[in-house]
């Protein structure tokens, strides 16, 4: 969902965006025929799809599946603190491929989908981890290194999805369920923050309803 | 040859390291062979080693069949600037993996080989650029992130060799040409600064000579 958002956003300044996936060895691999489908629908003609294993690592509820999936009844019961679903230096590797790939093509910046309420748990979403990379970037490349761009940074889920419903994002194709089942779960993190979101706007959520 | 001088610099120290091997689409794949038994040889217990294509990217005579190694005669032949081998971004895909590797292995340190020559061509074997890595890895991670060593940081070929020497490194193990061939192509920059290296020494290569 905020990463369809912040590819409409690029699209709606006049960036012709490259998609970039990974498959990870997440559980959700779900994820990446929804990030094919909202590539398509955003008109992005090249969508690089990069895999490795981090599973072999293991330390992650997303990547190991003797690790549980933590499930709540209610958003509000989500604690506090970095949750199982924490992918060691996951962001980093991300952004590691993102500047090789922004190197080899030219581009001039990376977006990336982290919002508010993931900072509060996961430490390479905060804007001081993403600025430090920003910097060891530009000394990392052969150029002055892409700007890492973050627009959804400050921004709660309600707010993505106003944002999204303005570029019109159609937020049907989008999945965010950690789970690995047909249909999301309802209650894990990501499920309880979306339908936090949705329920915030007033708005049904596409995925859900049909 | 570079990681296995590191490899026995760290282990003098007491570490017990994770020794962490990519296959990223190289044409040279001989060198994994090579760090297996490198790794072997050191003792180590855990070795890992990571897959992706950079390939699909593109961009390097490393990784793009369609990109020739370049050849020369003498290693002062070398030229300046950024080599057709540089491979965008790759130090910073790797360090990435070792910090994922560190924080769910709870490492303290990430070794790397990057050396004095290195660092004239490739960006992100520089000094400041380890630094701002380090720096970057600290806001990224739940603790407060390894410290990066790069112990040949300062060091030309022949250094590397005489300290590996000291260290008990077994050369006929190490692969160092860019090259996809049974045997070192003897005119690539890898092969030539090795060669170099080892007549500065006035020893023979055992890889080589063997």
């Amino acid at each position: 969902m905020d990463s369809a958002v912040v590819l409409a956003a690029a699209r709606r300044e006049g960036f012709g965006p490259i998609a970039l996936s990974f498959r990870y060895g997440q559980r959700h691999e779900a994820e990446l025929a929804a990030a094919a489908a909202v590539a398509v629908a955003a008109g992005v003609t090249r969508h690089e799809v990069v895999s490795f294993d981090l599973a072999q690592f293991g330390g992650s509820a997303l990547t190991d599946p003797s690790i549980a999936v933590p499930k709540h009844e209610r958003a509000q019961d989500i604690g506090a603190g970095i949750p199982a679903t924490y992918v060691p230096a996951r962001n980093t590797i991300f952004l590691s491929f993102a500047l090789a790939l922004a190197e080899t093509s030219g581009a001039g910046a990376i977006f990336i989908g982290v919002n508010a309420q993931d900072r509060e748990g996961y430490p390479d979403c905060r804007p001081e981890y993403l600025a430090a990379f920003g910097r060891m970037a530009a000394l990392a490349t052969a150029g002055e290194g892409p700007v890492i761009r973050a627009p959804l940074s400050g921004m709660a889920k309600a707010a993505i999805i106003r944002r999204g419903l303005d570029l019109g994002v159609d937020f049907s194709l989008t999945r965010s369920c950690y789970e690995d089942g047909e249909y999301p779960c309802s209650r894990c993190d990501a499920c309880l923050l979306r339908a936090e979101g949705f329920a915030t706007v007033g708005v049904p959520d596409p995925a859900v309803s049909r």
